[in-house]
Protein backbone atom coordinates (compact mmCIF):
# COMPACT_ATOMS: atom_id res chain seq x y z
CA UNK A 1 0.00 0.00 0.00
CA UNK A 2 1.30 3.57 -1.14
CA UNK A 3 2.73 5.32 2.07
CA UNK A 4 0.33 8.38 1.17
CA UNK A 5 -2.76 6.19 1.66
CA UNK A 6 -1.47 4.74 4.73
CA UNK A 7 -1.10 7.98 6.29
CA UNK A 8 -4.54 9.18 5.59
CA UNK A 9 -6.26 5.81 6.66
CA UNK A 10 -4.32 6.40 10.39
CA UNK A 11 -5.10 10.39 10.06
CA UNK A 12 -8.95 9.04 9.61
CA UNK A 13 -8.69 6.54 11.99
CA UNK A 14 -7.53 9.18 14.53
CA UNK A 15 -9.70 11.60 13.45
CA UNK A 16 -12.72 8.87 14.39
CA UNK A 17 -11.12 7.99 17.56
CA UNK A 18 -10.95 11.61 18.95
CA UNK A 19 -14.28 12.36 17.77
CA UNK A 20 -15.54 9.09 19.14
CA UNK A 21 -14.11 9.40 22.70
CA UNK A 22 -15.92 13.07 22.95
CA UNK A 23 -19.04 11.51 22.03
CA UNK A 24 -19.14 8.45 24.46
CA UNK A 25 -17.52 11.29 26.98
CA UNK A 26 -20.90 13.56 26.68
CA UNK A 27 -23.47 10.88 26.11
CA UNK A 28 -22.22 7.82 27.26
CA UNK A 29 -22.28 4.35 25.57
CA UNK A 30 -26.03 3.67 25.29
CA UNK A 31 -26.20 7.71 24.12
CA UNK A 32 -23.90 7.82 22.16
CA UNK A 33 -26.18 6.93 19.36
CA UNK A 34 -24.75 6.43 14.99
CA UNK A 35 -26.47 9.81 14.77
CA UNK A 36 -24.38 11.37 17.14
CA UNK A 37 -21.16 9.48 16.55
CA UNK A 38 -21.29 11.01 12.77
CA UNK A 39 -21.81 14.33 14.36
CA UNK A 40 -19.10 14.25 16.54
CA UNK A 41 -16.51 12.61 14.13
CA UNK A 42 -17.60 15.05 11.20
CA UNK A 43 -17.46 12.11 8.84
CA UNK A 44 -20.74 9.65 7.89
CA UNK A 45 -21.62 6.44 9.18
CA UNK A 46 -20.07 4.61 6.01
CA UNK A 47 -17.26 6.15 6.63
CA UNK A 48 -17.22 5.45 10.24
CA UNK A 49 -17.88 1.38 10.35
CA UNK A 50 -15.41 1.11 6.92
CA UNK A 51 -12.81 1.37 9.82
CA UNK A 52 -14.23 0.07 12.78
CA UNK A 53 -16.76 -2.82 12.50
CA UNK A 54 -19.72 -1.44 15.10
CA UNK A 55 -19.62 0.66 18.28
CA UNK A 56 -18.03 -2.01 20.34
CA UNK A 57 -15.24 -2.19 17.92
CA UNK A 58 -14.62 1.91 18.30
CA UNK A 59 -14.91 1.73 22.22
CA UNK A 60 -12.25 -1.41 22.37
CA UNK A 61 -10.14 0.73 20.13
CA UNK A 62 -10.23 3.52 22.45
CA UNK A 63 -10.07 1.43 26.06
CA UNK A 64 -6.45 -0.10 23.94
CA UNK A 65 -5.38 3.63 23.00
CA UNK A 66 -5.85 4.26 26.59
CA UNK A 67 -3.85 0.80 27.67
CA UNK A 68 -1.13 1.07 25.67
CA UNK A 69 -0.63 5.07 26.72
CA UNK A 70 -0.87 3.79 30.61
CA UNK A 71 1.42 1.09 29.42
CA UNK A 72 4.10 3.59 28.47
CA UNK A 73 3.65 5.30 31.77
CA UNK A 74 3.11 2.44 33.92
CA UNK A 75 6.50 0.38 32.65
CA UNK A 76 9.07 3.96 33.01
CA UNK A 77 7.28 5.13 36.93
CA UNK A 78 4.38 2.92 37.60
CA UNK A 79 0.99 2.35 38.22
CA UNK A 80 0.81 5.06 40.59
CA UNK A 81 1.87 7.51 38.74
CA UNK A 82 -0.48 6.76 36.03
CA UNK A 83 -3.27 7.17 38.75
CA UNK A 84 -1.59 10.76 39.65
CA UNK A 85 -1.74 11.83 36.20
CA UNK A 86 -5.19 11.41 35.84
CA UNK A 87 -5.94 13.34 38.89
CA UNK A 88 -4.18 16.01 37.44
CA UNK A 89 -5.82 16.32 34.21
CA UNK A 90 -9.39 14.27 35.00
CA UNK A 91 -11.23 16.29 32.35
CA UNK A 92 -8.83 14.03 30.03
CA UNK A 93 -10.44 11.38 31.43
CA UNK A 94 -14.48 11.94 31.12
CA UNK A 95 -15.08 9.34 28.69
CA UNK A 96 -14.01 6.76 31.48
CA UNK A 97 -17.04 6.53 32.93
CA UNK A 98 -18.19 5.07 29.86
CA UNK A 99 -16.14 1.88 30.99
CA UNK A 100 -18.38 1.92 34.07
CA UNK A 101 -22.01 1.54 31.94
CA UNK A 102 -19.94 -0.98 30.57
CA UNK A 103 -19.55 -3.30 33.48
CA UNK A 104 -22.31 -4.95 33.38
CA UNK A 105 -21.31 -6.46 29.68
CA UNK A 106 -18.43 -7.67 31.08
CA UNK A 107 -20.37 -9.85 33.26
CA UNK A 108 -22.75 -11.18 30.76
CA UNK A 109 -21.31 -10.81 27.43
CA UNK A 110 -18.54 -13.35 27.15
CA UNK A 111 -17.13 -12.25 24.06
CA UNK A 112 -17.55 -8.64 24.43
CA UNK A 113 -14.97 -9.38 28.12
CA UNK A 114 -12.59 -11.71 26.27
CA UNK A 115 -11.66 -8.41 23.59
CA UNK A 116 -11.60 -6.27 27.25
CA UNK A 117 -9.49 -8.68 29.10
CA UNK A 118 -7.27 -8.90 26.06
CA UNK A 119 -6.54 -4.67 25.74
CA UNK A 120 -6.25 -4.29 29.56
CA UNK A 121 -3.22 -7.16 29.44
CA UNK A 122 -0.84 -5.16 27.88
CA UNK A 123 -1.24 -2.60 30.97
CA UNK A 124 -0.98 -5.58 33.18
CA UNK A 125 2.05 -6.74 31.40
CA UNK A 126 4.25 -3.61 31.83
CA UNK A 127 3.08 -2.91 35.55
CA UNK A 128 4.23 -6.16 36.61
CA UNK A 129 7.85 -6.05 34.43
CA UNK A 130 8.08 -2.50 36.63
CA UNK A 131 7.01 -4.20 39.71
CA UNK A 132 9.90 -7.08 39.13
CA UNK A 133 12.52 -4.71 38.50
CA UNK A 134 11.76 -2.75 41.57
CA UNK A 135 11.70 -6.09 43.86
CA UNK A 136 15.13 -6.52 42.04
CA UNK A 137 16.53 -3.56 43.22
CA UNK A 138 15.47 -3.93 46.45
CA UNK A 139 12.85 -1.05 46.35
CA UNK A 140 9.91 -2.48 46.44
CA UNK A 141 8.72 -5.00 49.40
CA UNK A 142 9.40 -8.77 48.89
CA UNK A 143 7.04 -10.38 51.72
CA UNK A 144 3.95 -10.14 49.03
CA UNK A 145 3.91 -12.31 45.89
CA UNK A 146 3.99 -9.86 42.73
CA UNK A 147 0.53 -10.81 41.65
CA UNK A 148 -1.17 -9.80 44.86
CA UNK A 149 0.63 -6.28 44.13
CA UNK A 150 -0.58 -5.93 40.97
CA UNK A 151 -4.04 -6.81 41.58
CA UNK A 152 -4.12 -4.08 44.75
CA UNK A 153 -2.53 -1.14 42.44
CA UNK A 154 -5.28 -2.63 40.29
CA UNK A 155 -8.34 -2.29 42.57
CA UNK A 156 -6.86 1.26 43.41
CA UNK A 157 -7.16 2.40 40.05
CA UNK A 158 -10.25 0.80 39.03
CA UNK A 159 -11.17 2.57 42.50
CA UNK A 160 -9.91 5.97 41.09
CA UNK A 161 -11.93 5.37 37.63
CA UNK A 162 -15.31 5.11 39.57
CA UNK A 163 -14.16 8.34 41.50
CA UNK A 164 -13.57 10.36 38.39
CA UNK A 165 -16.02 9.37 36.37
CA UNK A 166 -18.64 10.60 39.19
CA UNK A 167 -16.60 13.82 39.34
CA UNK A 168 -15.24 13.56 42.84
CA UNK A 169 -12.04 13.82 42.44
CA UNK A 170 -9.70 15.94 44.56
CA UNK A 171 -9.33 16.86 48.18
CA UNK A 172 -7.37 14.50 49.42
CA UNK A 173 -6.58 12.10 46.96
CA UNK A 174 -3.01 13.19 46.15
CA UNK A 175 -2.24 12.07 49.84
CA UNK A 176 -4.03 8.93 49.31
CA UNK A 177 -1.89 8.04 46.58
CA UNK A 178 1.12 8.75 48.70
CA UNK A 179 -0.31 6.14 50.69
CA UNK A 180 -0.63 3.51 48.12
CA UNK A 181 2.73 3.97 47.07
CA UNK A 182 4.09 3.52 50.44
CA UNK A 183 2.51 0.33 50.64
CA UNK A 184 3.64 -1.05 48.17
CA UNK A 185 7.13 -0.04 48.87
CA UNK A 186 10.22 -1.86 51.12
CA UNK A 187 9.89 -0.49 54.29
CA UNK A 188 12.84 1.43 56.15
CA UNK B 1 -52.21 5.44 62.39
CA UNK B 2 -52.94 2.28 63.83
CA UNK B 3 -49.76 -0.29 64.21
CA UNK B 4 -51.20 -2.91 62.03
CA UNK B 5 -50.93 -0.15 58.93
CA UNK B 6 -47.68 0.79 60.10
CA UNK B 7 -46.78 -2.59 59.52
CA UNK B 8 -48.58 -3.00 56.46
CA UNK B 9 -46.68 -0.11 55.15
CA UNK B 10 -43.03 -1.41 55.82
CA UNK B 11 -43.94 -4.62 54.53
CA UNK B 12 -45.11 -3.25 50.77
CA UNK B 13 -42.43 -0.56 51.22
CA UNK B 14 -39.78 -3.72 51.71
CA UNK B 15 -41.36 -5.86 49.19
CA UNK B 16 -41.29 -2.94 46.48
CA UNK B 17 -37.55 -2.30 47.37
CA UNK B 18 -36.46 -6.01 47.38
CA UNK B 19 -38.15 -6.30 43.77
CA UNK B 20 -36.66 -3.39 42.85
CA UNK B 21 -33.19 -4.35 44.06
CA UNK B 22 -33.63 -7.84 42.01
CA UNK B 23 -34.95 -5.37 38.58
CA UNK B 24 -31.93 -3.11 38.71
CA UNK B 25 -29.71 -5.61 38.63
CA UNK B 26 -30.93 -7.89 36.03
CA UNK B 27 -31.73 -4.60 33.89
CA UNK B 28 -29.64 -2.10 34.94
CA UNK B 29 -30.78 1.44 36.16
CA UNK B 30 -31.83 2.58 32.64
CA UNK B 31 -33.30 -1.29 31.61
CA UNK B 32 -35.39 -1.21 34.61
CA UNK B 33 -38.33 0.19 33.44
CA UNK B 34 -42.00 0.77 34.90
CA UNK B 35 -43.26 -2.69 33.46
CA UNK B 36 -40.64 -4.35 34.46
CA UNK B 37 -40.54 -3.15 38.13
CA UNK B 38 -44.32 -4.14 38.28
CA UNK B 39 -43.28 -7.65 37.20
CA UNK B 40 -40.46 -7.73 39.68
CA UNK B 41 -42.55 -6.01 42.56
CA UNK B 42 -45.73 -7.88 41.73
CA UNK B 43 -47.52 -4.49 42.45
CA UNK B 44 -48.90 -2.17 40.07
CA UNK B 45 -47.07 1.64 39.07
CA UNK B 46 -49.87 3.29 41.33
CA UNK B 47 -48.90 1.02 44.27
CA UNK B 48 -45.17 1.34 43.83
CA UNK B 49 -45.49 5.24 43.37
CA UNK B 50 -47.04 5.73 46.22
CA UNK B 51 -44.25 4.36 48.08
CA UNK B 52 -42.09 5.97 45.84
CA UNK B 53 -41.36 9.37 44.25
CA UNK B 54 -39.68 7.87 41.25
CA UNK B 55 -37.21 5.68 40.11
CA UNK B 56 -34.71 8.05 41.02
CA UNK B 57 -36.25 7.44 44.87
CA UNK B 58 -36.20 4.38 44.59
CA UNK B 59 -32.88 3.72 43.82
CA UNK B 60 -31.95 6.19 46.31
CA UNK B 61 -33.63 4.17 48.73
CA UNK B 62 -31.71 0.96 48.08
CA UNK B 63 -28.61 2.96 48.57
CA UNK B 64 -29.33 4.37 51.85
CA UNK B 65 -30.57 0.18 52.91
CA UNK B 66 -26.83 -0.67 51.75
CA UNK B 67 -25.33 2.41 53.43
CA UNK B 68 -27.31 1.40 56.28
CA UNK B 69 -26.56 -2.00 56.42
CA UNK B 70 -22.58 -1.51 55.65
CA UNK B 71 -22.43 1.49 58.19
CA UNK B 72 -23.46 -1.43 60.78
CA UNK B 73 -21.02 -3.64 59.73
CA UNK B 74 -17.96 -0.89 59.45
CA UNK B 75 -19.05 0.72 63.22
CA UNK B 76 -18.19 -2.56 64.98
CA UNK B 77 -15.89 -4.34 62.48
CA UNK B 78 -14.10 -1.69 60.05
CA UNK B 79 -14.60 -1.12 56.38
CA UNK B 80 -12.52 -3.40 55.19
CA UNK B 81 -14.71 -6.09 56.77
CA UNK B 82 -17.31 -4.63 54.43
CA UNK B 83 -15.29 -5.67 51.65
CA UNK B 84 -14.58 -9.05 53.26
CA UNK B 85 -18.37 -9.76 52.96
CA UNK B 86 -18.78 -8.01 49.72
CA UNK B 87 -16.00 -10.53 48.31
CA UNK B 88 -17.66 -13.71 50.31
CA UNK B 89 -21.10 -13.03 48.64
CA UNK B 90 -20.79 -11.26 45.76
CA UNK B 91 -24.04 -12.07 43.73
CA UNK B 92 -26.18 -9.91 46.75
CA UNK B 93 -24.08 -6.99 45.59
CA UNK B 94 -24.97 -7.62 41.71
CA UNK B 95 -27.39 -4.26 42.25
CA UNK B 96 -24.52 -2.26 42.66
CA UNK B 97 -23.06 -2.45 39.04
CA UNK B 98 -26.60 -0.11 38.53
CA UNK B 99 -24.17 2.25 41.02
CA UNK B 100 -21.78 2.43 38.32
CA UNK B 101 -24.15 3.33 35.43
CA UNK B 102 -25.13 6.56 37.57
CA UNK B 103 -21.91 7.30 37.98
CA UNK B 104 -22.57 10.50 34.86
CA UNK B 105 -25.38 11.46 36.83
CA UNK B 106 -23.29 12.14 40.16
CA UNK B 107 -21.29 14.23 37.41
CA UNK B 108 -23.47 16.32 35.92
CA UNK B 109 -27.19 16.51 38.10
CA UNK B 110 -26.17 18.39 41.15
CA UNK B 111 -29.20 17.63 42.83
CA UNK B 112 -29.46 14.32 42.10
CA UNK B 113 -25.39 13.94 43.66
CA UNK B 114 -26.49 15.95 46.49
CA UNK B 115 -29.09 13.20 47.82
CA UNK B 116 -26.82 10.53 47.00
CA UNK B 117 -24.24 12.25 49.14
CA UNK B 118 -26.54 12.62 52.01
CA UNK B 119 -27.15 8.53 51.96
CA UNK B 120 -23.92 8.21 52.03
CA UNK B 121 -22.71 10.33 55.09
CA UNK B 122 -23.99 7.36 57.28
CA UNK B 123 -21.48 5.09 55.64
CA UNK B 124 -18.50 7.90 56.12
CA UNK B 125 -19.41 8.81 59.92
CA UNK B 126 -19.51 5.32 60.84
CA UNK B 127 -16.09 4.38 59.14
CA UNK B 128 -14.52 7.62 60.88
CA UNK B 129 -15.81 7.08 64.30
CA UNK B 130 -14.40 3.68 63.95
CA UNK B 131 -11.36 4.73 62.75
CA UNK B 132 -11.04 7.33 65.74
CA UNK B 133 -11.67 4.62 68.19
CA UNK B 134 -9.35 2.17 67.23
CA UNK B 135 -6.68 5.45 66.66
CA UNK B 136 -7.30 6.06 70.20
CA UNK B 137 -6.53 2.06 71.09
CA UNK B 138 -3.21 2.47 69.52
CA UNK B 139 -4.12 -0.08 67.01
CA UNK B 140 -4.40 2.43 63.89
CA UNK B 141 -1.10 4.10 62.22
CA UNK B 142 -1.06 7.90 63.34
CA UNK B 143 1.09 9.81 61.21
CA UNK B 144 -1.58 10.26 58.66
CA UNK B 145 -5.24 12.41 59.31
CA UNK B 146 -8.16 10.19 59.37
CA UNK B 147 -9.68 11.85 56.64
CA UNK B 148 -6.96 10.20 54.69
CA UNK B 149 -7.14 6.82 55.36
CA UNK B 150 -10.63 7.09 55.50
CA UNK B 151 -10.31 8.47 51.43
CA UNK B 152 -8.23 5.23 51.11
CA UNK B 153 -10.36 2.83 52.27
CA UNK B 154 -13.40 4.43 50.22
CA UNK B 155 -11.66 4.37 47.22
CA UNK B 156 -10.51 0.75 47.38
CA UNK B 157 -14.52 0.40 48.17
CA UNK B 158 -15.12 2.23 44.99
CA UNK B 159 -12.43 -0.66 43.24
CA UNK B 160 -14.14 -3.25 44.52
CA UNK B 161 -17.66 -2.09 43.64
CA UNK B 162 -16.28 -1.88 39.90
CA UNK B 163 -14.70 -4.86 40.28
CA UNK B 164 -18.03 -7.10 41.37
CA UNK B 165 -20.34 -5.16 39.11
CA UNK B 166 -17.99 -6.64 36.25
CA UNK B 167 -18.08 -9.76 37.35
CA UNK B 168 -14.35 -10.30 38.58
CA UNK B 169 -14.33 -11.14 42.30
CA UNK B 170 -12.05 -13.48 42.85
CA UNK B 171 -8.60 -14.78 42.79
CA UNK B 172 -5.81 -12.77 45.18
CA UNK B 173 -8.73 -10.42 46.33
CA UNK B 174 -8.84 -11.58 49.65
CA UNK B 175 -4.72 -11.45 49.88
CA UNK B 176 -5.25 -8.07 48.61
CA UNK B 177 -7.63 -7.02 51.27
CA UNK B 178 -5.05 -8.11 54.08
CA UNK B 179 -2.64 -5.81 52.62
CA UNK B 180 -5.20 -2.83 52.55
CA UNK B 181 -5.61 -3.66 56.19
CA UNK B 182 -2.04 -3.62 57.22
CA UNK B 183 -1.55 -0.32 55.14
CA UNK B 184 -3.73 1.36 58.24
CA UNK B 185 -2.64 -0.42 60.95
CA UNK B 186 -0.18 0.52 62.96
CA UNK B 187 3.69 -1.07 62.39
CA UNK B 188 5.46 -3.28 64.26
Amino acid sequence: MPKVSEDHLAARRSQILDGARRCFAEYGYEGATVRRLEEATGLSRGAIFHHFKDKDGLFLALAQEDARRMADVAAGQGLVQVMRDMLAQPEQFDWLGTRLEIARRLRTDPEFARKWTQHSAELTAATVSRLERQKSAGRLRDDLPTDVLVGYLDLVLDGLIARIASGHGGENLSAVLDLVEESVRRSG
